[in-house]
């Protein structure tokens, strides 16, 4: 993996937010507040073409801009009204599914007062949710939940005690002798280990696979991805060692210690998106031996000179949105099956390099793995 | 438990962010980060004194206001710079621990984008932590981390899948066939089923007690106690039983049977902060047969007439912040331990109602229960 690849997922981490449905048409009065408004507040609201509304309180303010619009055209201008809220609807309608987004307030970056905040861009940063036609698959239903445990873990090479959370499906607290596969999973440039979660409702995704009977029940576990902090603009420092010895030598002998898994590598599997995906390509090449499945969630692709021993690779996933680069994926995936290799690739469909496409790829990759 | 004391206790939640130290002093330049800043973020900035200072961009802005500040002065008033940044210190030093505060963006309510976050007052508020001379027994060490567990439990009173915390102390997972008591712990008004972990580090004060060996391990239940929403002003509405249905007749059970809990009430205790000790309050006089212990941390007192049973309670813990009313706490405890319980007090010094004063209470707390 290039360093100009890994400049390619961060500047994508920073203008996918922007894109939009293509075509414009009447905007329908039917607008509700986004489902991750914060508790009783009423904007943002969304209406069912996926225009987004906002109202923000500011009446002594001169300008206030919403940071998702139409690309290169500064977002969406808010108006004040004499109630002193400014007011605004976006151009068009977004994409299905989550962006995140912030406030210029008088030149200023803050966050929607009204809604729920997510770790993105290295900061937290308002979250909106566009209702999705399929959003069934992600929605918290009336079945048995798994847990998310927070773990503190020690890391000597960092000489910190870390985070990571850890999905355990329903049943693992009673069925106290069986033992589980583990997918490690990452997220993307700027996020934590709290995105596959907040973001992605991983849990939600799993619940309700397995509630279907769709999926074999795995272990998840999710951590922080950045130990080696990359700034924009400063992409020659990234280095995947201090990642790559957080993970392999301290968290999964953690995790093979403290949770009842199957510690081998035909038992693990690990997957990122974006940045995420450029530590899981580099990292499941330099340790064979520790994973037996990959995926790489808008996040490269692999070839198969590079996959030196094509027994040990059980299950290659690559996935994107339809607005990234499908074609790319979708040709790998076509040599690596032509190599020998247990080869997968899935296109998001309407979506870009946001957290719908990876909500949808972990949905389609889950069934597909420990088999 | 009065109407008017519900009142005092939300009324305490908005003005106690308002609390100074005594004293005016040289104000010493030796401002670090808040340790509780967004990675990163060099403001807002404690001193060693307790002042505390920040620095906002707003280029284009009229005025901007931090909250925290000498009580009815309206908090602290920033000062615009050339460069576009506002700048401001507190008149005085600040109690020590944590406060939650806003900024007031030409007459908008936002958080400072240099801070965590934090749910209060029924909105995520900012977070600033001002380093407590004793700020040791909730810190993060070297020492084996218990679990922090996010639950999805059912609820058909609510006819949805509600949100819980446990904390699982460390070694847990191995210790395949422990069983443990079980303390039921509630956040004040406004607040969250997060609130304990993030403002409270409960589950760090846990780990180092153990590690200490000053306590016997137990396990900690937190989830949201405002059911019945009581808004700001409109008191008289709050009703107990729907929070009570769904503490005693769904999480309870859920928890026994998802965890290895000693499931009696000798090992079950409930404790909770300003409104959650009301509500502790009420359910434990509710249900005798549910709870061995009770506490209320700024959260009232018991008095011996209304506990019907004195062989049921086995401890009664009331604590208070000294800038609160201890002698009211001191003297209910003394009244119960004449009439024949086992009750104990405390006071922490020095703090109000604020979470310095809770977390410091579990730490008293803790080595009492399940004795």
């Amino acid at each position: 993996m290039t360093r100009h690849t890994l400049a390619v997922f961060v500047a994508a981490a920073f203008t996918s937010a922007t894109c939009f449905a293509q075509g414009s048409q009447t905007v329908l009065e039917d607008f509700k507040p986004s489902t991750l408004n914060q508790p009783g507040q009423e904007y943002p609201q969304v209406n069912s073409q996926g225009y987004a509304r906002f109202r923000i309180k500011a009446p002594k303010a001169d300008s206030v801009k919403v940071s998702l619009g139409l690309g290169g055209r500064g977002g969406t201008r808010l108006t004040k009204g004499e109630d002193g809220f400014w007011t605004g609807t976006t151009e068009g309608p977004m994409d299905e599914g989550f962006h995140y987004y912030h406030l210029t307030v008088d030149g200023g970056t803050f966050n929607d007062p009204g809604a729920l905040n997510y770790y993105g861009s290295v900061r937290w940063e308002s979250g909106i949710e566009i209702p999705a036609h399929d959003q069934d698959f992600y929605a918290l239903k009336n079945v048995p939940h798994g847990h998310v445990q927070q773990i503190l873990f020690p890391s000597p090479s960092t000489q910190t005690s870390r985070r990571a959370y850890v999905y355990t499906p329903p049943g693992y607290e009673k069925e106290k002798s069986k033992k589980y596969p583990v997918l490690y999973l990452q997220h993307g440039w700027g996020e934590d280990e709290t995105a596959w979660s907040n973001q992605g409702h991983a849990n939600l995704i799993m619940d309700n696979l397995i509630a279907e009977g769709k999926i074999k029940p795995f272990i998840i576990v999710m951590t922080y991805g950045m130990t080696n902090e990359v700034k924009w603009g400063r992409m020659k420092e990234f280095r995947i060692e201090p990642f790559q010895t957080v993970l392999v030598d301290e968290l999964i002998p953690y995790v093979d210690a403290n949770f009842r898994t199957l510690a081998d590598r035909n038992n693990r599997a690990m997957a990122g998106l974006s940045m995420g995906g450029m530590e899981t390509h580099t990292i499941t090449l330099n340790k064979p031996d520790v994973f037996g499945a990959y995926a790489l969630l808008s996040g490269g692709i692999y070839n198969s000179e590079e996959l030196k021993d094509k027994s040990k690779a059980k299950l290659i996933f690559l996935s994107c949105g339809s607005k990234e680069n499908p074609d790319r994926v979708n040709k790998a995936a076509a040599e690596l099956k032509a190599a020998g290799y247990n080869a997968v690739s899935f296109v998001s469909e309407k979506t870009a390099h946001e957290f719908l496409t990876w909500r949808r790829s972990l949905h389609e990759l889950a069934p597909l793995l420990f088999k």
